[in-house]
């Protein structure tokens, strides 16, 4: 594969903080460590490694500053972190994030249910996230991901209007970008490509990455409509940890293997080495024995004859 | 959902075929009859049945013939069944099939090993069969379906070229149609637009469907490149049989309630019930008890809000 200084393709891991949140069991913070650092070996990055929330509510998460801290010693990895609100900002900011994602739910229902709090005092919220950012962590990239962007298990069908309105919102708070996520797996292609389009045109150099479930099978399809409308920055978990053990195949995250795949097969450089993030599966299935984890390419490998995409084959295409 | 007289996208359920043929068992022919009843009940208006190879080679098609009368007296169905040379095809003639697909490989090495046939044999056959075809059984639907048209397992990838190039000869030896399939999993989506563009210009009305594996989970990435480039018919199986039992999600076939669920949520009508699709699910169970079943939709359900497309949204979109 091609050693490519600038992919053009980000894939950014978020197994460690949206794998790890969404099953029962605790991975060990040396297990975590290891995966970081063969994510990192094969090429990954950029890792979302945990979420700055109180223990009580998470405990899979209590040791996020000790993973910031070891993941911060990674050459050239971007260490990102999520945080519900202002105390878990400044936990991710002291503990050296480069990059931290504030969640803000399109519709209120799930703000409720997600954060307890009203759009109002999430804005509020953020708008001293982006404060306390520009004032003591210039150098911190501030992303807004915006839940259930393409449709709520609560409320039902979003409007492109209404998500259009909250991204508008977090900008003005003072974000650097604003991402969108298709929390429970309600977004297709069209609708995909016609939000991007609009989140590149209304926000321009904020708009934001993606972040797709493939909770109905339709991940990568989301992926080549999104690509279409000029997203670089893709969320993926590893093995797709998350998914319900009693549902082959329903993953949570779109699973990263499969989408470096389809991403280098097309002929966008990742910088990611899919044999080798086959091989890190054995952290995981280590740590976290009997876990079922999800993805085709880890099972079929890759087909005969494959080559990675290469800067020079991009920009052919 | 709306009565469509005239769906925008055919799904062509290849199930009782592709899925029955790819795992040991043998389904009995009772169950397979109730399965293509519930199929047909949902809404499915194409169903390729069975095939008509020697028992010995498949003993899971024996009773393609009587599964074909079965299906004959259902309402409305086109019934499809695949067969490997002229007297398999005489076999389907007889048996009163509405379509019939001779496989075509394009490399000759997977020619040698599915059909112990070189090109020339291939196609001395399918002059043959066309030649059968149109003296007594012209209101037959004959399709060849090119297998590994975008890599191959033996030769390893497979030009643009190649593929054409064995689409005309396909289309030259008087077939009616020319399907593209991706056998092993190395389509791509970039490859898939540009194949099927290809296919069209070269072939215009002769062009046929998309028949995708989701091997490497690029299944309905795949599906929505191959729309963008005028493709209106799928392959798809109930349930994903067919897949590795020991690989979780590393189905065979597309699965037909992802790809219902996709296209119907993309705007484009295809008369099929999603609920009635999942329901028909148990069948299978019933008949195949401890087979794995693939797919997301019919683990997560229909999103809350969820509209069927309807001819007038896809007029609109």
């Amino acid at each position: 594969m091609s050693a490519a200084a600038s992919p053009a393709m980000l894939v950014s891991e978020v197994g460690p903080r949206d794998g790890l949140q969404s099953i029962q069991r605790t991975m060990p913070t040396a297990d975590k460590l290891r995966w970081i650092t063969a994510l990192h070996a094969a090429g990954v990055r950029e890792i979302e490694v945990g979420s700055f929330v109180p223990p009580a509510l998470l405990p899979q998460m209590a040791d996020t500053a000790e993973v910031v801290a070891h993941a911060l010693t990674l050459p050239g990895l971007i260490v990102a972190a999520l945080a519900p609100n202002l105390r878990g900002a400044q936990a991710a900011f002291a503990a050296g994030v480069h990059k931290l994602t504030i969640p803000v739910s399109v519709t209120e229902a799930h703000s409720l249910a997600n954060v307890r709090k009203t759009h109002e005092q999430v804005f509020t919220d953020l708008a001293a996230i982006s404060a306390l950012k520009r004032e003591q962590y210039p150098q911190v990239e501030l992303e807004a991901g915006l839940s259930v962007a393409f449709g709520c298990t609560l409320a039902g069908p979003v409007s492109d209007d209404d998500t259009l309105h909250i991204a508008e919102r977090a900008a003005a708070a003072g974000v650097d970008v604003v991402g969108l996520s298709d929390t429970s797996g309600y977004a297709e292609p069209r609708q995909v490509r016609r939000l991007f389009t609009r989140l590149a045109s209304e926000l321009g150099n904020r708009a934001g990455g993606a972040h797709f479930h493939n909770t109905r099978g339709q991940g990568l399809a989301n992926v080549l409509a999104a690509i279409e409308a000029g997203v670089t920055t893709f969320d993926a978990s590893r093995g797709g940890i998350g998914g319900c053990p009693y549902a082959p195949g329903a993953s949570g995250n779109i699973v990263t293997e499969d989408l470096v795949f389809l991403l280098e097969a097309m002929g966008f450089s990742t910088g990611i080495d899919v044999e080798r993030l086959i091989a890190a599966r054995r952290v995981v299935q280590e740590a976290l024995a009997g876990e079922p984890l999800y993805g085709m390419v880890a099972e079929a490998g890759l087909p005969k004859g494959f080559t990675y995409a290469t800067q020079q084959a991009l920009t052919a295409a």
